[in-house]
């Protein structure tokens, strides 16, 4: 995948969540939910976020992609999280594994490790989860930081954008994750879907990086870039190897 | 009610709110709690939120009013809801029912009917969840969208104000069914204080729309507007019919 | 000490912070949550927030220092906030009590005075807690209102600074004392490192104060403040008797 092929997929997928308005399901944890939501609400997407295991099948149903972060896991999403996947894999959706600080907590990591073996679509962490957890193979594995790097295995693209505040603002992977599930919705390819959303997400953080004054005034500024950015800006700035 | 009977009572409500300072227990989901919990700060009541149910009669007993939201519904919020519904009703208190994206769920419809049964004040939703829901005859109903509606079935009231901004954030809707319940806990005609809370809102969503540069600076702006409102403003402002 | 030695100790705590990175665990409320976590990241902390009782032994023993507010209990953090804190106290680790809203409700109280009798190392609060509260001799109290209270019984330091705005956003206070976490993480002495966080908090208060235009922009200049925050401003801005 060429770099312009990249962005042209980018603005694509973004005027497809814009015009189709996706609904996404983000099962997150509770510092991240309204980042979230606001960042999906931003982009054109319609999010969900209940934890409710007694409606979680009808809210997953009628979701088109699935969103899973192991952020904060009380009782209730330990239940729901296993039926939401299941849900989505019995209809074929798209769904997303962001295994927060699998890295701080062997029991965290346990969890987690069994749900690799639900096969999720995409795997989104940083460098140190990402080392923790084996079955990688054969998933898109985005992996954030200085750089991000997304791969499927065969094909692999490496994401320069991004400002050093987003590591000084809590939630920014969990965000991206849940962008992630609406590019999921959108474009049937999980690598172009993550590589974009990956894209887009970093750019916006370079325009918002911008206009802030600090970590404060980034995260307003981060979402508004989200929702005005096209396809002209992000071939401008994309910075892809 | 007359568009200039209607600036006056929201402008003596506000003020009632400013100098009263009313305590308004809000039980809402994890999106929405942050942001409610600055909307009804701004306006100048004090939000309480706890869920605990060994604690609800004491909060909601020293609230003046109750908001029950029921996104993201958790077992705790299962059973802390009706419970502060039953210490409201014992104690005369308004409270009002947001039943989120009840046109999305069963499980969450068949809740919601439930509560129902306990004839809140005010029934604060957009279209689609009204159309879902039965026995709301008699009760105030503030439909929410591109036109706001209020109505007590004799009395009715549309709002032209509000920025389409407002749809593309989270929680918005959340936000002003708590900013709802400071204006229940000050004005007795729940009519009255429904339709002035709309009308607060939406002129501070006009303000804050001329000032954002998108969704994400609207938010923090929205705040700013809803503290700073005036009477004048409110009169030059409004659209009403 | 003296005013010149605070400011010196406040400005050597928060260089201490942003070179070390301290993690600081946080039990706080969900309004709290995304607030406090960006308070610490602003900082320069590393904030963990997980109430999951099966983990919260490896996260509260990877940190520093940890943080417990009593705001929106639920059945999780009843359990999680005992076993945090016997962690901490087998460790040896500093450990701060917010007792939110204790003069609100009975049971609340009987559990805040359950943990009082875990020895905090610092109790956080506002002067209506802080009354209801026995058991407090010997540890630091820091009672925040207009002027800012600090004592360990013996010395005593009153705080000038903040803005009138901070009592108009929720949940200022928690995120002063997830603060004051990452400040005991770095200082030995809770007494100057509690000093000193209110000291950081209060005059970013103050900066933040004349930038924003109201409540709702103040909460990301404030977080502006604090990254920014160094000590030729400290020593110019500190109002301390």
């Amino acid at each position: 995948m060429t770099p312009e092929e990249l962005y042209a997929k980018a603005t694509e997928n973004l005027e497809l969540i814009r015009s189709e308005r996706p609904r996404v399901h983000v099962l997150t944890n509770f510092v991240a939910m309204n980042v979230s939501a606001n960042v999906l609400l931003a982009a054109g997407a319609i999010p969900s976020m209940t934890i409710d295991e007694t409606v979680i099948e009808e809210f997953v149903g009628s979701a088109r992609s699935l969103v899973v972060n192991l952020g904060q896991l009380d009782p209730w999403r330990k239940i729901s999280v296993p039926m939401a996947i299941a849900v989505a894999n019995k209809l074929g959706r798209p769904w997303l594994l962001d295994p927060v600080k699998v890295d701080r907590s062997g029991r965290r990591l346990a969890f987690a490790t069994l749900l690799m073996d639900l096969r999720p679509t995409v795997l989104r962490c940083n460098r140190g989860e990402v080392g923790t957890l084996e079955g990688a193979a054969g998933l898109v594995i985005a992996e954030t930081g200085e750089v991000d790097h997304v791969t499927d295995g065969t094909r692999r693209i490496d994401i320069h954008n991004g400002s050093p505040l987003m590591a000084r603002i809590t939630a920014m992977g969990c965000a991206l994750s849940a962008l992630n599930g609406a590019f999921l919705a959108v474009d049937p390819d999980p690598f172009t879907a993550t590589a974009s959303a990956l894209l887009v997400f970093a750019i916006a953080g370079d325009i918002a990086a911008g206009k802030a004054g600090g970590p404060g005034t980034f995260q307003p500024h981060l979402i508004d870039a989200i929702y005005h950015l096209d396809g002209p800006t992000i071939a401008r700035r994309a910075r892809i190897t």
